[in-house]
């Protein structure tokens, strides 16, 4: 794991959670992107070398939703940046890790990413993630 | 806000979790340390330029017992790393922040520490942290 590439947070408002965030970090969040197939909207901040991914649900059945309903808004999962996905996704299943997507997916910020299950992670929601060339 | 200094994650069992997160990140835990004041055992992970800080209570009223009986294991907080921590103190509370302590407190790692109430910023634990020198 080279590094937190970023920290997402579930947010009810994201217009209202980006002016909180710009409060809180003193510069405003530097983009928007909407991912339609997870069914979010996202804003990400910079922190140094890492970023913060403000998430809001765009439809009910996205994992956004169902998350704000069963623990309310509040950190929703920890991404790593990693050099090689595919490699890091069979170590970690030979680990004992349950990988979500064998086959890593398109994510937001040009990233490949799969998530581990959060039973087998003491319960942190745990995304990898690779910069798409 | 200069980088996420380390994420913390509340754990039932401090022993368990350093060879979960051992397999995770493919290195050991680099060193472990107890906060009496706090209630709580921490052992510490690299991921480059971040920490991830394990907590495990030592109290059954630490703040880690409690978040465990009401959540779950699973992400604490998040904590910043910032160059003047008092004046990160007073710029926060003007833009109407809840800071838990108005004076930093000695935390983990030498590091001054405070929390700001997750009240006032979308459910999420923030820790901000200055080394001490």
């Amino acid at each position: 794991m080279k590094k937190i590439e970023h920290l997402g947070i579930a947010v009810k408002d994201l217009e209202a959670s980006n002016r909180l965030f710009e409060k809180l970090f003193g510069t405003p969040h530097y983009k928007m992107e909407e991912v339609a197939s997870e069914g979010v909207k996202t804003s990400f901040f910079l922190a140094g070398p890492n970023k913060i991914e403000l998430l809001e649900a765009t439809t009910p059945d996205s994992p956004i939703a169902k998350f704000i309903e069963k623990k309310g808004e509040g950190i929703h999962h920890i991404a790593f940046e990693v050099d090689d996905i595919k490699a890091e996704i069979a170590r970690l299943q030979k680990e004992g890790f349950v990988v979500l997507n064998e086959e890593p997916k398109r994510g937001a910020d040009n990233k490949w990413v799969a998530f581990l299950h959060p039973k087998t992670t003491n319960g942190v929601l745990i995304e990898l993630c690779q910069e798409r060339v």
